[in-house]
């Protein structure tokens, strides 16, 4: 918990980048009490402005001594920055919120999804971490299920978008969309093949076991916030050309039968899901629906009869809000006395 | 099987449609015996000319006497014209190949991907069905491993380009894209939502029990082709803004067990398959790579611990090519006696 004031000196470390903006907009959306707001990023960023509270602020470099007399800091600048700067922060004094795989899988660093395991938050020594996005959507539509007929083993497809890469890749995308349609040479840079027009079956880097980092995270964050070892998840992530949300195609099989019926009005009513169901009308989760949207839409939700107690469902979640920055602040909420 | 002919009456129903333009061209890379060759069409492409063996030839419309003398007809113009012509052309002698799926479940038509099951064509009885291209990349995979170790459970999620629902969904891709890149206004036709930049969990119409008919039929022609009514498959159908070629992300549970390299050297050994699997150097089927191949690419093969004999497999057809128009020309070359 962090100590009783009335508002909190707040940073937010990678501030120009996708995440680091949405939690700008968020703090003012949701009113987090913030009495400073400080703006970090690297040195190719300082000096941009950054609009909060009416008031444009000016974005400063992130060095060792940043975060003196900082509260909250968000950070959302890649593991490699918040491995050398988070702690920095900590013995600051500050608590930090880190949307980075840096520290997910740390036994002292609670990993929460705050609808799913704020509780978890109690045990943090100074770090506390978001999930992954793909991690985020999928957890906010399992947790209902767990509860009501346990979850044994899942099977995802990943269909994600390219913001979850970061600037460059949505320049990339965008600047191999507008060359290839005026039939000029592209560039690839951020991915190592083409993303225009083109699926990568290729997130973060290759394991021994031929799985990428993000597969295995998704499986092991799953049971970490989950709080179940016993949880089976296998994997497949997939690039997809969109700019923004990531979709996740899920089959989950139960220890208890559920019906599509029984799974959608459990849906219902999770807090921050909504159910977006309705093929007869073409109604059903788009990337293009839930961008800038806080809750994660559910919807294909069908049974599957190849495996008892099987059921199939088709996740969206915006992987730059709930997936990141709307995360990040709603763990800060939790931490207000 | 044909009577014993030098060379054949070969005629194309939607032969300028993009799988009718790639039989043309198949049928000439193969030196496909082909005495005359008849362009069907609709009225609205009567007079088009398409090139074969370096002649010009007039497209002409299709009518009920178009199969007069036709020794073999292959149809990709659709299933409510198969319907209506099929048994036409095969009244007037001709043995049909047909493309769409108006007669794929039908108990007198075989459903034959030569590779896998050409036997079945020693009973048809005019007419004979190449499954959907999704279907056909997944079998060439699934056959070998089958055999090897029997499948009993396979959880597909596919990535489906424009090219599967024809020209006017390549046109509206590119035109959204167009449109979107210029901040204009797109116009959405073709698809039920925009397909630009978005992916769509919706092929073809939907059913009561919440399954795309293309699910279903993924299903029930894998059993008819593989010729065991005791795999269970589930399926996912998607729809992304990809011009040419289907990826499926594949989880296959088998009766006995089989590693990752055994799978790899057991798919190498199949006529029609190419392995292209060494992730440490990015190395990965990719739509775009498999686009004008005739073999499907299989990689990103990995034991899937997560279940008794687990395997996860990546996918690419190119669906024009072994998807549809040389699938085609295969089970024709297999009924020259």
């Amino acid at each position: 918990m962090l100590k009783k004031k009335s508002k909190y000196i707040v940073a937010i470390v990678g501030a120009t980048g996708a995440v680091g903006r949405e939690m700008v907009s968020i703090l003012e959306e949701r009113k987090f009490p913030v009495s400073e707001l400080v703006l970090l990023a690297s040195d190719r960023s300082e000096g941009e402005r950054i609009e909060f509270d009416g008031k444009n602020r000016s974005v400063k470099k992130l060095v060792n001594d940043s975060f003196h007399g900082v509260d909250i800091a968000l950070f959302s600048a890649g593991s490699e920055q918040s491995l050398k700067y988070a702690p920095l922060a900590v013995a600051a004094g500050a608590v930090v919120i880190d949307n980075s795989s840096a520290f997910r899988m740390d036994d002292k660093v609670p990993l929460v999804v705050p609808e799913i395991n704020a509780h978890a938050l109690d045990k943090h020594t100074g770090i506390v971490a978001n999930p992954s996005s793909s991690t985020i959507g999928l957890l906010m539509a399992l947790k209902p299920i767990h509860e009501a007929v346990k979850v044994k083993r899942v099977v995802v497809t990943t269909f994600q978008s390219v913001s979850g890469t970061g600037k460059d890749a949505i320049d990339e995308l965008a600047g191999q969309t507008v060359a290839l349609l005026n039939f000029k040479d592209i560039e690839v840079k951020v991915y190592p093949h083409q993303i225009a027009f083109n699926c990568l079956p290729h997130i973060d880097g290759f394991l021994e076991n031929g799985y990428t980092k993000e597969e295995m995270n998704m499986a092991n964050e799953t049971r970490k916030v989950m709080e179940d070892d016993t949880i089976r998840l296998t994997c497949t992530t997939v690039r997809v050309p969109v700019f923004r949300c990531h979709a996740e195609s899920v089959n989950i099989e139960t220890e208890k039968e559920l019906s599509a019926n029984e799974a959608r009005a459990i849906l219902a009513k999770m807090p921050g899901v909504l159910v977006y169901d309705d093929p007869s009308r073409s109604i059903y989760p788009l990337h293009l629906d839930v961008s800038g949207k806080d809750e994660i839409y559910v919807g294909r939700v069908r049974a599957d009869d190849t495996v008892k107690n099987g059921l199939n469902i088709w996740i969206v979640i915006d992987n730059i809000r709930k997936g990141a920055a709307l995360n990040a602040v709603q763990i800060a909420e939790r931490l207000l006395p």
